[in-house]
C-alpha cells in the first residue's frame, strides 16, 4: 500500500514535470529531440542532483532506464497533441506546482531512506522539487519560475518540513506523504491564485548606485 | 589495436572540443586563464557529467591529470596562434561537429563498459557529446549550439545508437566506433552544409499570448 | 593548532561567501527564502563540485548539516541588517576576494587529503574558489565576477599553487595555508585596487564578422 502510493507519486511527479519541459519546448518551437531533452532535464534533473549529493550513484535513471523512456514518451505525446492554445502557460504553472509538491516529499523521503539527518532531508526535498524547473527554464531561456514573485521555494520547503516532521512524529509513510504534498501544493496554489508573496527586501534611499565596471575601481565610498 | 583507436578518438575529441572552447574565449577577448577555463570546461565537461551520473568517481580527469593539462596546452596554443580571421566561427562549428561525433561514441563506450543498459549507454553518449558544448556556450555567453536550428543532438543520438547497436550485434569495437563516429559526423556535416533540420513544433493561430508577469495572475483563460 | 586554523579558514570562507550571496539577493530584492538559497548556493557550491568530482560523497554539507544552517543564518542576518547603502557592491567584491582566497587553499587541501596529484589539487583549489561565485552570479542575474577584467581566477590559481608547492616542499600545514591565502588575496586586492589584468587576446583587423544564424550556412570564407 505504502509503496503503491510512493511509486504513484514518484511517477506522477516525473510525468507532470516532463510535460512542463515539453511545453517550454513547444513555446520555443523546438524539434522532437529538443522536446525530449527538455522533458528529460526537467523530469530527472532534481533527482539527479539529489542522488549525486547523497552519493546514491549510479543515479536513479541509470539504474532504472524507464524514467528516461517515460520522459521521451511524454515529449512525443506533447509534440503531437499540444494544440490547446492560449492557456498553455497557465497549465504549465499548475503542472509545475503539482510536480514541485510531489518532489518536495519524495526528495525528502529518499534522503531519509539514505540515512541523513532531518535538516538534510528537508534540503534535499527542496532541491529535488526546484532544480528540475530551474534547468528547464535556463535551457529554454525562460525567466526561472523559482524567482517568481509568488511563493514557490517556500511551498517546497513547507511540504518537505511537514513530511519530515510527520515521519519523525511516527506518522505512517502514506498519510505523511499525502499531507506533505497537500501542504506544498495548496500553498503554491493559493500564492498563484491570490498573488501571495513573502515580504521582500526593500531598498533604502541612497542605495541605488551605478554597477558599471568603473565602480569596481573607486577608491572611496561610492 | 582496439585500444589504440579508442584512445586516439578520445584524445582527438578532447583536443577539438578544447580548441572550440579556446576559440569562444578568443571571440570574447579573454585572457590566458579564461582561455584555459573555457578549453577545459568544454573538453572535460561532458565526460565529467557522464562519470558523475554513472558513479565512476573520482572523475576521469582526476584519475588522469593529463586530460586537464592537454586542455591548458591547447588553450595556450590557440591564445598565441589564433589569428586566422573571419572563418573562425565556421572552424569552430566544424571542430565542434568532430568532437560531438567522437564523444557520442566514447560516451556510450564508457557507459557500456560500466555495465549499464543500451538505453542508458545511448543517453550517456548524447550527454557526453553535448554537455561540454552547452557549458562552453553558457560560460562564453554564446547562443547554445545545441539549440541551433540545424540537426545537432539528433546527430549525437544517431552516432550513439549506431555504435550501441553494432556492439550489441557482435561487431568488433573498432569498426563499431568508426561507423558510429561517421554516422554522427556525416549527419551533422550535411545538416550544416544544407541547413537540414527536423520538423519543428508549429504554433497555431491564437496561441500567441503575452508572457509578462501579469499573465500569471489571470483568473480566466487568457 | 593546525586543525584550528584549517577549521577557522573553512568556516570563514563559507561565511563571507554566504554573505556575498545574500548581498546579491538584496540587490535583486528577493524574499528571505531567496536570500537563503543564494547564500547557500554561494557558500557550498564550490565545495559541492569538488566533493562530487573527487568522489567524496555524500558531499560535505550532507555529512555536516551545520554548513547549510550557517548559510541560512547568514542569510537571515543580512536580510534584517543589510541597510548600509551605496558601498554594498564594493563590500561584496572584497568579501568575495576573501572567500576566493580561502577556498583556493582549502579546496587544494581537501583534494590533497583525498590523495590526488598536485595538478588536480591545484585544479580543485581553483574550482572550489570560483564555482560558488559563478553559481551566485548566474542565479542572481549578475555579470559573473569570474569574467571580470581584473585578475580573478589567476589569483585563485596563484593561491592554490603556492599552497601545494609549500606542502610539497615539506612546509607545515598552517604556514602553507596562510601564505597561500595571502598570495591569492593580495593579488586579487591589488588587481581590484589598481585595475590589474592579464594581457588579453586582441582582435585583428578583418576578424569582426556577423554572428547571425545565416553565417552558419555560408559556403565560402565570410
Amino acid at each position: 500500500m505504502v509503496s503503491v502510493i510512493a511509486t504513484s507519486l514518484d511517477w506522477g511527479g516525473l510525468i507532470v514535470f516532463a510535460i512542463t519541459g515539453a511545453l517550454v519546448a513547444s513555446r520555443k518551437q523546438m524539434d522532437i529531440v529538443g522536446f525530449s531533452l527538455l522533458a528529460a532535464a526537467t523530469g530527472i534533473g532534481g533527482g539527479t542532483f539529489r542522488d549525486l549529493a547523497l552519493g546514491l550513484t549510479p543515479v536513479f535513471w541509470v539504474r532504472q532506464p524507464a524514467y528516461l523512456l517515460v520522459c521521451v514518451g511524454v515529449a512525443l505525446a506533447v509534440f503531437f497533441t499540444a494544440h490547446i492554445p492560449q492557456s498553455r502557460y497557465r497549465i504549465l504553472l499548475w503542472l509545475d506546482a503539482i510536480g514541485m509538491a510531489v518532489f518536495a516529499v519524495t526528495g525528502a523521503q529518499i534522503a531519509l531512506a539514505a540515512g541523513v539527518s532531518p535538516t538534510i532531508a528537508i534540503a534535499m526535498g527542496v532541491a529535488t522539487a526546484t532544480f528540475g524547473g530551474v534547468i528547464r527554464d535556463v535551457l529554454g531561456g525562460e525567466s526561472p519560475v523559482i524567482l517568481s514573485h509568488e511563493i514557490y521555494v517556500t511551498a517546497a520547503l513547507l511540504g518537505a518540513c511537514v513530511y519530515v516532521f510527520l515521519i519523525s512524529a511516527g506518522v505512517a509513510e502514506a498519510p505523511a506523504a499525502i499531507v506533505g504534498f497537500g501542504a506544498a501544493f495548496l500553498l503554491r496554489a493559493a500564492a498563484m491564485r491570490y498573488g501571495w508573496s513573502l515580504p521582500r527586501y526593500r531598498p533604502r534611499p541612497g542605495r541605488a548606485f551605478d554597477l558599471s565596471s568603473k565602480d569596481r575601481h573607486r577608491g572611496g565610498p561610492g
